[in-house]
């Protein structure tokens, strides 16, 4: 295996020293990037995801053109659903769709555990194209959706602001969505030790909408199903939960051993902290629309976030995906003011 | 002057021992009451808020039907833009949208600081209209927007996740930005005023968006208009201030010497209580998705939360707006729940 030149996340998630703070920012590779835009022209969605070239070609775009210390790599989280027996369509300017949606327990018949290496081998194939040609530069960090977000989507079939027939499926049929959650859970265990095994270095766990929970309920559909996936891949892989909006369990989730926790702009870095404890990595939490601010008020708010972070073991990074109409200029600003900052 | 025959909510408010605890619900007079629905098929949204009598029917539908302790005025935030010389229409199934946003400061010449009596007279008709024919059943609340949920607004020109637009307008021109702010604030103290002495006994002022900004740019974008909006008011009326995931300035807002903060369900009652302090009414939390739980389980859980909140001031409502989906006789049996527990 080649050797990795710049292993600064991984140290920071392993809470060693390190000599400066590790960047890299949710969505990197993405719509910002004229690059990318340029694929998107020529590609539909699960083309890009598809191909490992197109996949590995847009990892790696950020890497080389934004300076961050790290590639992710470039996929989305319906692709679990969709290996389990689901369609997922991509609707341009809509969001995801998923016409055929999970409303009683019947249709849990429709949905299998699939076989990852049958029906998510390209996403492992991307990876170990995108570890090869990436040759040792940053490290390469693989990802899923957490359990209580997949389902969201499976059962409210679209975007939402507030998911509620989702969660009013969880509250009227609790036994058939506990089925589900265990369903994605052990599915996502399966694709997240796939994409170790393809040269993920870090697995981060997206729970988009655990921020619409409350503290019991996020215990109860989201943290446990977390908790399960952290428990198997902890030993194999650097783990990353980021559970957007659900600060108020951040103690709970950083009882789970993983390595890091992201966090969003609304809780001051301080308390965040005191609530994580200090045996956990802290991942964020810049708020992407501040990347839209004239450049030396960017840098100057970036510093200010990295006082606020100093002396703990913190990755920076935005609070949740940076924004498609981010100047790529504005997105190199603060990727340099990380990397500047003494 | 007819007396209060149920005042639970303003001796809440003041702090004082009520023998039990009052409540009411965001959006109580809306969609998911069949009579209102009526009422939506025959007039346009305007005309519902302009026509006192039609403002006055729906406003007290829920204390009739629901039998909430409170009656909130039936309006919107936006009629304060509207009344500021923006044209703001509201299309059905999209929500609302202001065709010629704000953008330069040039487009501040197109605003004014209206006189509320010739712009929002309607609004007080209504309020009169309804404390008349409540006849002292319970108290009346008016409302308005924050000044940053307006800006939000009246930037973006329409609903939106992030108001990344809104959010750009005030990192990239902030001068502009804060003179908006202390017109819509001069605007909004003006009209809350005329509010209370039409006739409401409290008011409330809900910043929907407040939520999206960190903990500094909530300070300086949203509650320092709000404290002068809380400071012209409290000595003449009580005031509530529900800034929807605001939770990490909760201190702050008690310090703004309001009678009641909002509250929604991804903050613990405790939590919430140790950061505002014991010397205001805390009003919420419950998940409205969790009305759409079958009855016994909501009463369950409409209990757990009272417990939680047991011993401090507190208003039982919903940690944000009811549903349009909520079935009349679940959000009955909020009320009636919260009104028996002991």
């Amino acid at each position: 295996m080649t050797t990795l030149r710049n292993d600064l996340l991984l140290r920071t998630l392993r809470g060693e020293q390190t000599e400066r703070t590790p960047v890299w920012m949710m969505r990197q590779a993405g719509r910002y990037l004229p690059d990318y835009m340029k694929l998107k022209e020529k590609y539909s969605f699960f083309e890009r995801c598809q191909k490992p070239e197109l996949a590995a070609e847009i990892t790696i775009q950020p890497v080389e053109q934004v300076g961050v210390d790290a590639a992710i790599i470039f996929s989305d989280i319906l692709v679990v659903p969709q290996a389990m027996g689901m369609e997922v369509q991509m609707v341009e300017g809509k969001g995801p769709l998923l016409p055929d949606p999970i409303k009683h327990i019947r249709d849990l018949d429709k949905l299998r555990i699939p076989d990852v290496h049958e029906t998510l081998g390209y996403v492992f194939d991307a990876l170990s194209l995108t570890k090869k040609t990436l040759d040792g530069r940053v490290p390469l960090i693989g990802f899923a959706g957490a359990p209580w977000t997949l389902l969201c989507y499976m059962v409210q079939g679209k975007g939402s602001k507030t998911f509620d027939e989702a969660k009013a499926f969880c509250y009227t049929q609790p036994e058939t969505a506990h089925k589900l959650l265990q369903m994605i859970t052990d599915t996502t265990i399966a694709y997240l030790k796939g994409q170790a095994a393809a040269g993920a270095d870090v697995v981060q766990i997206f729970d988009s909408w655990g921020g619409l929970l409350g503290p019991e309920d996020f215990e109860v559909l989201s943290l446990q199903y977390i908790r399960q996936i952290v428990a198997a891949l902890k030993d194999e892989v650097l783990t990353i939960i980021f559970a957007k909006g659900a600060w108020s369990s951040l103690d709970s989730m950083a009882a789970t051993g993983a390595h890091g926790l992201g966090i969003d702009w609304c809780i001051r870095p301080g308390m965040a902290r005191q609530l994580a404890g200090s045996d956990v990595t802290l991942q964020g939490n810049f708020d992407p629309a501040k990347l839209l601010s004239p450049i030396p008020v960017l840098k100057k708010e970036v510093r200010t976030m990295l006082d606020a972070f100093k002396g703990g073991r913190h990755i920076a990074n935005l609070g949740h995906g940076i924004l498609p109409n981010v100047p790529v200029d504005h997105a190199r600003a603060f990727v340099e003011t990380v990397k500047e900052y003494k």
